[in-house]
């Protein structure tokens, strides 16, 4: 039997058999749905309200309130279509159109950059436009041995020259079509110049590349004219494997069950080519123009991005395929734009430092001077690494999503209705939050996250521990389904007609997300010999980085208690070095040398890791000492 | 409105529309029917007869005898189905099973032939075992890394390895399921080491080459165990492109319609991949054990075996897309049991002289010999060298399918039925004849054709211009539908029911084809301002070539009169070629070598070529004078 389920606001309607399940149907529909766990039905997200016709709630109601039960929500993943459905997807389930990705980058500033970092427009890609002379009875060898010949006569060294044989088999008509002028773009691999493409006439005036972001979360895109360094364009996205889940582990464990390694990589590289599409059109550039493209993601993104298992990376002793992965067509993944471009992926260290990071140290530039720095990627993971011009020592400290909203009840990206700032009242406990697109909330995003726990722990909402103290009497603090909770936004205040709250079971996971990138910054540096006063920078990169208050993150002891002109914030280093990378292949030679550089420390199986975990699963720290910051700005309120 | 048609003997039936050309409902059955032009309908092969039901016969008519039409004959090119049939393929249009392809190759010999020829066993494959440390948390490197580290330490210079993402993705299960014992298949490519696959466990033993000859009319494959370079087993069959067109002119037109590049190459591949699978079942060779193909062909069989656009080989000024090919994967082609195989094909010349030449000649060993030598490959064309180890010319000469059936009213291929041996009493006109197989005869080989024009001249029943001397009162000579013609086989002698007979036609045709052979020799010899006397061996390679009796080629003049000592069969050389190669990598680089020495000379334009070409288009010659041993034949037949 078949049921038709509509879903709103978008209007899709599916036919699906009878007693499909909800979260299939979404999926089934296009239509987006939050969800951290990927449909395995344990983070509660995937919450939809049934407005019209009958399902089979099953384990829904004890991931829900009884209010939101009232109202009809279930999870989508638990629930079970009984007849004709008219289905809502409520604004906090919904993907958010704008968000708060900035690109934003500029030409002038990325070339700016790559020229400090010693780069220039050098790439691995050229076009060549030759015109030969056409075959005559007397001169009648073969179209190859022809361009051949012209390139030996233009000063290429053609017998270094590969052209497979599907370009081949364009070559007798592409010749004859540009009436024997014809433009060949070329790709530098070790000695062999390798032909990408051959155009009929001159096509040595539009060739393009890409720098590719593909980050756990958001999926990023730089199209460059390759000719200056210019950027066409920038795009983002995010990464429709969210749906299959939040982190790298869940996508892992979607990705050793049935065809879900394919169906992941097809999502990324859908998206991909998506991004470049619109780019294209939108700036006017014809298709089979991108020569080289180069990708950066972490060790699991790229991993799936080729279609590669990676299931022992999640396995002890953590083991990835490849760290360096081999150059590829673009249509070996699919790419639809430009089949023919040449796809490089930045080198990775370990399985869980991956190409985005050597990008990223390529852009901070640590790996060259003297001084000894730390860098740190908040993204999705949190990845460290400390180092100078003779040694680079790495290590991801498994922070987890929960900055990007996984894990936490009214967790959600930086996107439009996210509160992202707050402050709170140490007096009344009267809060005041700014939202992401000056509209009524909808949840928290990161640094909104940051700033909950720095207040509270100020004004003794919550005690060192993270746990709420009932007995300051606010009539904010309540108890709710999980324990206690601190409501933010009333329901009046907020979109989607219920009260924000961070419970402490929230505060427990971010006091938890907080001491682990802490515990991996100490140690990393304890390995060294060396401490926090030894580091002379700390880069912050990351899209989410870029909107981290510092101060607040010392106060909840998230960074080291350093000077705040010791932080940097970098942005987005891993597009900026695939940037640099598809440009420079002086500095993709470099990236690869940061990546066999650099040490990896396995923090998971570390005691001194666990150590230092143990002692930061306090606000700030066991060690108050260590902030002495924290100690004045207590002082202070106390006296205020 | 559909209809029925079921083809007899093989008893298929297919449904096709209403009016749908028997020719294509032959083909959409998979059924073979005779074809010379693929259906084009000018050769008049595709006799089928109608057992059952209505056909429009179109044109039939014109290409049948009134007894055949009688009989129920139409061409299956010309008619169309006007209701459900029972067609019949009589015997002279099928397939016939036993064939005369004598492979017959034996280990020792090709062995001691490739040393005579300064070969080895060098070939630019290899495979190597590997048993690697399993990873530990301390020893955590990615598995591709784990790899190299062993090779680095087996000796292999890794640091040039190159794997592609495909077997990457295989990397970790293999590891694993080998428990970390793995065998690695390598292939040179410059200086780059190629990974072709990985097994898990140690598969050092199996491993395999194919050697393929790819001729216009027949397909051969040899197995070889790499090891030891031992044939593990030889298979031939016709090639399946006979359908779409006897001669390469012919398939190239057919490639250019439609999807008949795509149905050329699928065609050829699939007759490997069946024989392939078929010698790999008998010899208990597991798939995957194939590392490396060596493909030698025709210039026009190696562009539809990648499937390449072969159109401008046929245009003036005759230029093929590639002379030399690079390597490709067996799955880019479609090659079924050994996907990750690489695959090489010999070089060729021009497009007219392609790499089954220069794997004869390098099998002939006249590039090193200080004596000038001649050597044709006598196949569906006439391929010829001329040369020593200073120099080489080639030249093709167009000779035409005729010696093997084409365009011969009864010709046929060198199988079972055919005439292969004839002599005619000069007195009473009386034929000899010897069957291919001991039955009765069906048509007419090659060799028999030969056989045919020496005896019918030297007895008078032919003049010099090859004109049937009615006046001397034959009862075998009679006039038929196509002018004179001589009956070889009374109908109760023939096997078809009907006679079999030699026509003014005919004898032109294979006239013009011996001509045209003759003055390929005689051009070349010009050009290099050299004559007959100062050849010191002619080498005739091809299966054909194995047949020919050398003295009565003489007779007709397509060979020169040179004493018999001079001549030399060489067998199938392009097989013997693509051995050579595929076992010793030396020997691949000396036939590339040899493809870029030879001077080719385009035939078909040049003016001294006609002129020879005219002068031959008698019987043996127009200078009687250049054949003292015919003159002596001549006389002593009188005597007699």
């Amino acid at each position: 039997m078949k049921r038709k389920i509509t879903f709103q606001p978008d209007n899709v309607t599916v036919t699906v058999d009878d007693n499909t399940n909800l979260f299939k149907a979404v999926k089934s529909a296009g239509v987006y749905v939050l969800s951290s766990c990927g449909g395995k039905g344990n983070c509660g997200k995937c919450k939809v309200i049934i407005k019209d016709g009958t399902v089979e709630p099953g384990k829904s109601q004890s991931y829900l309130s009884q209010e939101e039960i009232g109202r009809g929500y279930v999870l989508a993943c638990h629930s079970h279509a009984k007849s004709d459905l008219v289905v809502e997807i409520p604004p906090e389930s919904r993907m958010q159109a704008k968000h708060k990705i900035a690109t934003g980058a500029k030409t002038e500033e990325l070339l700016r950059l790559m020229k400090e970092a010693g780069g220039c427009l050098e790439s691995r890609t050229s076009r060549i436009c030759l015109e030969l002379s056409p075959p005559t009875i007397d001169d009648n060898i073969a179209d190859y041995e022809r361009v051949r010949r012209g390139l030996d006569q233009a000063g290429f060294d053609a017998a270094h020259l590969h052209m497979n044989y599907l370009v081949l088999s364009k070559l007798p008509n592409v010749l004859r079509e540009g009436k024997w002028k014809i433009t060949i773009s070329f790709f530098n691999v070790g000695s062999v110049l390798e032909v990408l493409d051959i155009y009929p006439g001159d096509a040595t005036k539009t060739r393009y590349g890409a720098a590719v972001d593909i980050g756990t979360t958001t999926i990023v895109v730089y199209l460059v004219d390759m000719a200056n360094g210019h950027l066409i364009g920038t795009a983002s996205t995010y990464n429709s494997q969210v749906k299959c889940g939040d982190d790298v582990i869940t996508r892992i464990v979607y990705a050793t069950e049935r065809n879900g390694l394919r169906e992941l990589q097809d999502l990324a590289v859908s998206n991909i080519n998506t991004l470049l599409a619109d780019l294209a059109e939108k700036n006017s550039v014809p298709p089979g123009m991108i020569d080289y493209i180069v990708i950066a993601g972490n060790t699991t993104m790229e991993h799936l991005f080729y279609g590669i298992n990676p299931e022992y990376i999640r396995e002890e002793p953590y083991i990835p395929a490849a760290t360096f992965f081999p150059l590829i067509r673009g249509k070996s993944v699919g790419f639809q734009l430009d089949p023919q471009a040449m796809v490089y992926s930045m080198p990775n260290v370990a399985s869980y430092v991956g190409g985005d990071i050597t990008a990223g140290v390529l852009v901070s530039q640590i790996h060259k001077q003297e001084a000894v720095s730390l860098f740190i990627d908040i993204g999705t993971n949190g990845e460290i690494v400390l180092g100078n011009k003779d040694w680079l020592v790495t290590a991801a400290c498994s922070a987890g999503p929960c900055f990007e909203g996984s894990g936490i009840k009214f967790g959600m990206r930086a996107m439009e209705g996210a509160i992202e700032e707050v402050e709170i009242d140490p007096k009344t406990y009267e809060v005041n939050y700014r939202v992401i697109g000056d509209v009524k909330p909808i949840g928290i995003c990161g640094s909104g996250m940051i700033d909950i726990l720095a207040e509270m722990y100020l004004c003794g909402v919550i005690d060192q521990k993270g746990k709420i103290r009932e007995e300051i009497g606010s009539k904010r603090i309540r108890r709710g389904e999980s324990g206690l909770e601190f409501v933010l936004a009333w329901r009046i205040e907020s979109a989607i007609n219920k009260e924000i709250v961070i419970t402490e079971v929230d505060l427990d996971n971010l006091i938890r997300a907080k001491a682990a990138i802490y515990a991996g910054f100490a140690t990393l540096l304890s390995q060294m010999g060396m401490g926090f006063t030894d580091i002379e920078k700390l880069y912050i990169a990351g899209g989410f980085g870029r909107y981290i208050d510092v101060e607040r993150a010392i106060t909840i002891g998230m960074l080291p208690d350093l000077p705040v002109e010791k932080f940097q914030f970098l942005g987005n280093t891993s597009i900026m070095g695939a940037y640099y990378a598809l440009l420079c292949d002086r500095l993709r030679h470099e990236a690869e040398e940061i990546g066999r550089r650099m040490t990896y420390m396995e923090l998971s199986v570390s005691r001194s890791f666990m150590d230092e975990y143990m002692s930061a699963l306090f606000l700030p720290h066991t060690d108050l000492h260590a902030f002495p910051t924290v100690i004045r700005e207590l002082e202070e309120r106390k006296k205020g």
